[in-house]
């Protein structure tokens, strides 16, 4: 039996790192922590915007431990665990499964381009199969401005044909409103829940039949869009979505993963925050003054976050 | 200090999988020795069409230790080592050199598109500073269609000038003569080892400085495609060149890697060969009717595979 689903708003978590780039878990759980305190309904652990694909499944497994360990409960969690291998997808959704969280987001292997939607269900079907427990959610992850492999109608239909209990949702990241809005007339009546992969169709997700947002920009103004989320029914909602996605705006104008953690970094008074691993790399000083310089204009605020992190980050100093 | 780099036709081995999509060593190592014996002078196992991003870390690392300890040389040996995360490219190079292996081959991290040369120089340096191995020999693997991640010549030249004991060559499968041209005329001279993506490009690729190929069909076509290697400069290259060229052209008529499973498969009397693990799927009837037709004008052969691959069937099943 299924967990009670997330809804609202999920931040993919930024991963830290320190110096030396390994996984800096102190820093992780201080700003998880504040997230969860702060309007995020769930944590989307291992995204794209977490650098997942840059840990490797062992980091990933000892990360999710550690915030399990710190006290952030499982329900709120729905990490990500689809990997290009079968056996690393099944470790992972395993692993997530038994830990209790919530639901799992699973980018569909995306090694290998032009792959038929015949390939692609065998994938997830595999991953559904193997993992063989029925407390498993799975939500697909369409993101193919990344990925490359998109997530097509047929393969959610054939998916939800053959698995009812276990595939649960999607995060629509392909940036399209037409592709959003298709996903949610053939399939939100039917319990499927649809998230936006950006806050700036958060409202048109909520009028459409969706359930919330699983946006970058979630690590950095989760109070704002939550404000919406909650809202979206009044009469100030079409206000309070221009506000969220001026703010957004601001943020996505440079690299959005390095600019995350710049704010972290800034806003948190931290500024071991702002490591990336490789192939990302950090911001470059335009960029840097750009983004500030954008955020001032907006007003924009993180309360508390300095003292959430000011411990972690003395902890693994 | 590296070992003899390796010249002429390497074979990127497919990987045979069990019924339960489990990896085969037995068939395995039964068509790396084939290859082996006719015409192949090196295996860059772990490559795209090896299925490698489809294995876990231990997978690749088991297979190569089987490999070895059925007592094919590391010397004859190029395997597939990057991966999307720093950790995981690691450890496999690691675990290469150490190993004695010739040389990596090694695609970029390919998770994220757009990423800069300046990411992607410090993705490959920080491999060959944690390695920390004179013997590394790391080929950089270039094969934008699919990875979507392209190795500039920017990025050669820095990587060259700062690892000049390292950097030990490419595998250009852009499948555009003019870049490979453009690596040739800019880094081969200096000792930079070209290697051809496919066999169409192996003669041009001799005439301007290369090495050899790495190719998808040296899998099944071996003997001859090893024999233009061996007469490039012989009157009768480029009629040689394209008959290896029109039995490619049969083979990439249909999609390419359970292509070469189903070939190996017929040919080496020996059905269980051609599984292939999702997201890829087997050939359809038309596809494979279309292959074996165009394979029987050709006149292909695959001489003594399957005695080859008899026993290690039997031993696997």
């Amino acid at each position: 039996m299924q967990r009670q689903r997330l809804k609202g708003v999920l931040a993919p978590v930024v991963t830290p790192f320190k110096r030396d780039l390994s996984v800096d878990a102190e820093r992780f759980v201080g700003h998880c922590k504040w997230l969860l305190d702060h309007g995020c309904s769930g944590l989307a652990i291992f995204g794209t915007n977490s650098e997942a694909n840059s840990l490797s499944v062992d980091e990933r497994i000892e990360l999710l431990e550690r915030l399990l360990a710190a006290g952030v409960a499982p329900s709120r969690l729905m990490p990500g665990t689809g990997c290009c291998a079968l056996p690393d997808s099944v470790k992972l959704t395993a692993h997530a499964v038994n830990s209790g969280c919530a639901g799992v987001l699973m980018l569909p292997p995306f090694y290998y381009k032009g792959v038929s939607d015949e390939g692609l269900f065998r994938a997830f079907a595999e991953v559904v199969e193997r993992v063989g427990d029925r407390r498993l959610a799975l939500y697909l992850y369409h993101i193919p401005p990344v990925a490359q492999v998109p997530i097509s109608l047929g393969l959610i239909a054939r998916l939800l044909k053959a698995y009812p209990e276990s595939i649960a949702g999607i995060k629509d990241s392909s940036g399209d409103w037409n592709n959003t809005k298709a996903v949610l007339d053939n399939f939100a009546a039917g319990g499927f829940d649809v998230f936006a992969g950006s806050e700036v169709f958060l409202l048109d997700n909520m009028r459409g039949g969706g359930v919330g947002c699983i946006t970058a920009t979630g690590n950095v103004n989760p109070g704002p869009i939550d404000h919406v989320f909650r809202n979206w029914q009044s009469a100030q909602a079409d206000a309070l979505q221009g506000e969220i996605t001026a703010t957004r705006k601001v943020v996505q104008a440079v690299p959005m993963i390095p600019a995350l953690k710049e704010i972290i970094a800034r806003y948190g008074e931290d500024a071991g925050f702002a490591t990336v691993r490789p192939p990302l790399a950090a911001l470059t000083e335009e960029e840097r003054t750009k983004l500030f310089a954008g955020l001032r204009t907006r007003e924009f605020a993180m309360p508390g976050l300095a003292g959430a992190l000011q411990g972690a980050a003395a902890l693994s100093a």
